[in-house]
């Protein structure tokens, strides 16, 4: 499997680690990665034969980039150009540049670009999706290529790939969730009686909120989240412009204080039912609830015909939890090319 | 697929229904499943054309046998008979008849005798694998039968399958969880002030508690399901009696009183670690935690290298709920057998 990486920051550096640190137990079960291309915002590094993590790592630390990979590092060339000008060959594109809500770039074209040049695409880049999933999926079914995103919600806490797994032949009839761990955060903190702009500044001094924090606490990031899982698991076909979002800027201590006082607490849900309303609104539930998780957890609760309400509690995003994601895609794209394979 | 069914209380029925009920989406993902032969406690009825589920039910209601089924029915026939005569032609048995943890009979006898004759087995029988799993395992591989029971833990809440399918290449350390609905639902009953007796009954009068407890309230139940967890998730080659054991009896309305002013609760956990160490005791956890989980609710927490904590919640074992894990588990083992006879 030869693979570019778009993206060398946080996520990128871990996915390429991960792989490195899980190269025998991916070749024991018939997997054998090769990054053939780095691409960061600065430049690019391509090497048919494969590239040396440490050596990435080790320009990416001294010299800021990987174009500054010695011998077949280039400075000034951008990600896009691996695929428009072909400068290397690879079947799988892990794009986890990121997010952007406006445009979705440059990840839309990335995955784009990607699809159509013949490549698997793995991503964890929320704002393509967010915008545009549904012609995604189509363009990927015409092409005949996968399109995984499993680390796009929840990071290493299986929220998509237990919809998919663990819920077939059932019937969601909808789901609702704690999808953004900085929001989570600073509202755990607000219960602690911090005033919002006290927990915002904790969250951002423990590194758990951006120093532009508007895309986790204007719910942005819930939205986007929201818009991966209606579109994927209930097959609605929305865009994040469906989506009716309220952030938590307007949450008080008092607030929190009240809804404690009555057995309850506040949290910032995303939600969405089977008729397609989505919604990012801070609700107070009771504190009994399984969505009512502490600190910086996600929580996700599908509501299944006959099974009753079904929550997924754990971890959300972090660089290394997303690489376990993105590594579970490649196992699973792996094991989906076999199957294809043995049914021609 | 020519199934035979062995246990037509609560769950057998459910499992004939919901077969009938979703016929025509297991058509159309290629399964065409037939009930040939169902056995409960007091007779059976055999029919290579497939037995009508109305019939079933009528005789089941009106007579109480399915032995009184018109034409193809027999009192006095003993369930196993229909595999060691060889009554029916049959690929598949789904064993539900009642957890029996002393000897594990009649379930440990059908198991081991269905795969013997070839058929594969689903269950819902939790007293043969918490007595015998890893030879039953051991049976299975020796004979190419596959041997499916999720339904064993957390009923329709896909607690196994989670394991199986979205922590797929990752190390679990270990793992604990509230498992009985029972216990549950008698401590958070004490919990709002009634004794352990008040709340017992009140778990009788609502169904929620079978008449001879002790399966339950004195932890057999859990220790069942941490014995299977443990074999099949960790690993671990442990029976029934390697778990430590103690159930709620002692648990009073003053501890509960007493855990809720220190801003915790207590929960009946079943618990394994990777070296093996099982146990089953109650436990004074936050309210925090995400298996503090309220009335009969189910919740179980996987301990996993890199990526924390992870804590599965929903309802417990019922019927209808056991019936989808065992129909998920026959739409699974369809799909191993076409994969092991493409690869072949």
């Amino acid at each position: 499997m030869k693979i570019v990486l778009f993206g060398y920051g946080n996520v990128g550096r871990a996915v390429a680690r991960l792989i490195e640190v899980r190269r025998s137990y991916l070749e024991r079960i018939g997997l054998y990665p090769k990054l053939v291309a780095v691409a960061d915002s600065s430049g690019v590094a391509i090497n048919p034969r494969g590239l040396d993590y440490s050596k990435l790592e080790e320009v990416k630390q001294k010299k800021g980039s990987v174009g500054f990979y010695p011998d077949c590092g280039k400075i000034g060339v951008k990600a896009i150009e691996i695929i428009s000008d072909r400068l290397a060959d690879a079947d799988i594109l892990i794009e986890v540049t990121p997010t952007n809500i406006v445009d979705g770039e440059p990840g839309l074209t990335h995955i784009r670009e990607a699809l159509k040049a013949g490549l698997h695409v793995i991503t964890a880049n929320k704002g393509p999706l967010a915008l545009a999933m549904p012609s995604l999926l189509e363009l990927a079914r015409y092409t005949g290529r996968e399109i995984m995103f499993s680390g796009t919600v929840g990071g290493g806490t299986p929220f998509i790939r237990f919809a998919e797994k663990c819920l077939i032949g059932d019937l969601i009839l909808g789901l609702e969730g704690v999808l953004n761990g900085t929001c989570n955060y600073i509202l755990s903190s607000m219960e602690g009686g911090l005033s919002f702009e006290e927990a915002l500044k904790k969250a951002q001094r423990l590194g758990y909120a951006e120093a532009d924090p508007s895309m986790d606490i204007d719910g942005w990031d819930t939205a986007c989240k929201i818009v991966i899982l209606a579109v994927h698991i209930l097959g609605i076909r929305i865009t994040l412009r469906d989506v009716y979002v309220r952030g938590i800027r307007d949450v008080t201590e008092k607030d929190l204080a009240e809804a404690l006082r009555r057995g309850s607490t506040i949290k910032l849900i995303g939600s969405v039912d089977s008729m397609g309303k989505a919604t990012v609104i801070p609700i107070e539930i009771p504190r009994s609830s399984p969505l009512a998780v502490p600190g910086n957890l996600n929580a996700l609760t599908f509501h299944v015909e006959d099974l009753g309400s079904i929550t997924v509690v754990g971890k959300g995003a972090g660089g290394v939890e997303t690489a376990h994601a993105i590594l579970k895609d490649l196992i699973e794209l792996k094991a989906r090319l076999r199957s294809r394979s043995m049914a021609t």
